[in-house]
């Protein structure tokens, strides 16, 4: 029976009933960490026979001949570019390839648009204001960089196929200070929707006030399907965008970092003509070239996008079990006390859990002193605020899928009590 | 006989005979690039064995156990730390490992200050006007950097123990708008030439106007000698600004670029703990961590500081004949014309010409015109502006011994052509 129909009486008797419980975990010393969508153990192993593809003997050639060991090739090898491409469904004329982050990339992205500007505009350094749109619940690392430019950031309400359009619309098209908005179009960080037709196409034809704006297209889970019979489908923005007469509006981000090692991938960049001729001018001043070492192990390793394919597919066995025991368990535990909703996502790294106004702090803190690590809460908020209180991203990647069972129970019950505990407090108050 | 003391009779004589030899050495369609400081492909061989430290059978945990393979590890790991800190002799506790490129984390370093500020500053965007002190000659890659974000670089003549110290002072003790300066203490690039204890000395004392200022001491080429046997001599200058009071004045760098494979090395900063806390807030926001599978590949290869040491052996004695070659052929060929001078360093990458005023730019020309490709001549300068268009790079590492010896001789001719053509011209206008 959902809480909200209990009396004040019924609400203690549940509470009773959890602390024990919570008792009973505490004693268990637990150790899970659910906090980052880092890959497991096992996931890293997929990876290992790609430290053989490049010995000793090997030739580090690339196909135009040119010796990765040495200096130079700014914008990657051509191989590398042609694999991130058909990643992304880009061609590779459209790509570069810099080194191991993607993050690190965006934030380049920006710190260059702040001393140098976009295609010529003003730099953002020199302006009164930069504003940014944040489609909220997101990803707690891009909104750290905007965060440090000192830019403001505007919470944009998402939806389930994507952000609210109407209100991205209106603000672009009012409010030149608007500069960006972030996007995690696939399996969204954290809420694990992936965006309309509908939605990529009125990214498309934005038509903002200021000429500088970009939209930061975090493509970070493009191929990360949990359930590859049926993955979801997102339409190409680069080529959306150039349909619409709006090519140099977007920037689209992917790496290899969920695919073989996440410390050691390659990111890409990829962008209409002219955006690459204006970060090109900035990068040959930046760099002399990316490793192109592991661009080239990289490419040998997997060979085609069929072999990213058949790779992510063993990610997917690997991760699926744990999302699935994760829901599960909550579905078991929570669904019918009525007072939490969470994401089921077809693929990603999050489980993003909406529980009762002004309990996740409580919940994520509790849930440390039990041993069981979440992400902080508040982290998918702009300034680490969430309004209501109540958001709580879960990665259960990295645990082993025995922990993510455990630390999925735990969590359940600290759900339990804090929420109970809120309840009867408001009760009281009246 | 020295050009100078020719009648203009002579010296068209001689002109007959250089052309000549200039037509002679055209029908011969060289093709040789020593515009770059690249490793030859014999060097690149030196390094394949790291190509097999790693494989699918290596355990990939650090000596603190962290996973390399996964995220994290944000200022590189131990043992990395340990190695180029060894390197550069500063300890592991002053060191951040990057990536592939220092010129990368240089870059990184002024675009921090411009958004940021520098421990607290005014950010550099914000002001007026920002200066820069370029000893010259110098790195065209460090004035490329300052001239990007728009900082009026000042010429600082080069003695032949460092930098014009007398002026250094004077303009850092003036003028707060200076707020740093490039250097290559050791085997500077291009002249060659070591600091001297008492220029480092002097810079460990600078008393800047600026608070902001800093040295950026590039230390590319600190074990790169050709003659180990008698290797230049640098002091260390974290150590010597600690002792001055002045710990925080300085950022270090270096890289395993030019030890192992230029494109796929590591990157190291080193700083006093002030400043490496400040650029630990800007860096956990650009990157979740650098790759550290490479910075184990490295670490596993070299070992210690005497595996760099034997692998740098190595290298001088494929580089000391190319560097011989040109010298000597140089010496037989221009010495006693008494138009010209260049350096001999004893390590690094480069020998740094001087010829007779106003003719760099139309040999490095002439030079191409026959398929000996030199460094642009003003690239030493800042604005690429050499004020006796005197100055050419030769950096004989690329290209075999053979060609280097064909190279050089090609520049002499070239040289001798080019000069009397300019002293007759001189000589017919009076």
């Amino acid at each position: 029976m959902p809480y909200s129909e209990l009396s004040i009486n019924e609400l203690e008797t549940e509470l009773i009933e959890a602390k024990k419980e919570y008792e009973h975990l505490k004693g268990l010393n637990l150790n899970i960490n659910m906090s980052r969508g880092q890959p497991c153990q096992e996931q890293l192993d997929l990876s290992m026979p790609m430290m053989d593809v490049l010995n000793s003997k090997a030739d580090l050639r690339c196909e135009d001949g040119i010796d990765c060991r040495n200096y130079g090739v700014l914008g990657g090898i051509n191989e590398a570019k042609k694999l991130l491409g058909d990643l992304i469904e880009v061609p590779a004329e459209n790509i570069i390839i810099y080194g191991n982050s993607s993050i690190n990339v965006m934030y380049d992205q920006i710190s260059r648009s702040f001393v140098k500007g976009v295609m010529g505009s003003t730099p953002w350094c020199k302006l009164d204001k930069v504003k940014w749109l944040c489609p909220v619940p997101g990803y707690d690392r891009h909104f750290a960089i905007t965060e440090y430019f000192g830019i403001e950031m505007i919470n944009i309400p998402m939806n389930s196929d994507g952000p609210d359009m109407d209100l991205v619309e209106k603000l672009v098209s009012e409010d030149e200070s608007i500069k960006g908005i972030w996007c995690v179009p696939k399996y969204s960080n954290p809420s694990g929707i992936t965006y309309s037709k509908e939605v990529v196409d009125r990214f498309a034809h934005l038509r903002p006030k200021a000429k500088d704006f970009r939209i930061y297209w975090d493509n970070a889970y493009s191929v990360h399907h949990l359930y590859f019979d049926n993955p979801d489908y997102l339409d190409e923005i680069l080529n959306e965008c150039k349909k619409a007469g709006n090519p140099d509006i977007v920037y689209k981000f992917t790496s290899t970092s969920k695919i073989s090692f996440p410390g050691s991938g390659i990111a890409a960049l990829a962008a209409s003509e002219a955006n690459l001729v204006d970060i090109k001018n900035q990068l040959k001043i930046q760099t002399i070239g990316y490793d192109k070492v592991n661009q080239l192990r990289q490419v040998r390793y997997f060979k085609s996008l069929d072999g990213i394919k058949a790779q992510m597919k063993k990610h997917a066995s690997i991760l699926r079990p744990k999302f699935e025991a994760v829901e599960t368990i909550l579905d078991c535990n929570l669904t019918d006390l009525g007072f939490a909703n969470w994401t089921k996502p077809h693929g990603g790294y999050f489980i993003s859990f909406d529980g009762y106004t002004g309990t996740a702090k409580e919940i994520v803190s509790k849930c440390k002193e039990i041993g069981v690590l979440l992400t902080d809460a508040g982290a998918a908020y702009p300034y680490h605020n969430d309004p209501n209180d109540s958001n709580i991203r879960i990665a259960p990647s990295s645990p082993t899928l025995e922990d993510v069972k455990k630390a999925a129970y735990a969590f359940c019950i600290v759900c339990k009590m804090v929420t109970l505990n809120k309840m009867i407090n408001e009760k009281r108050e009246g």
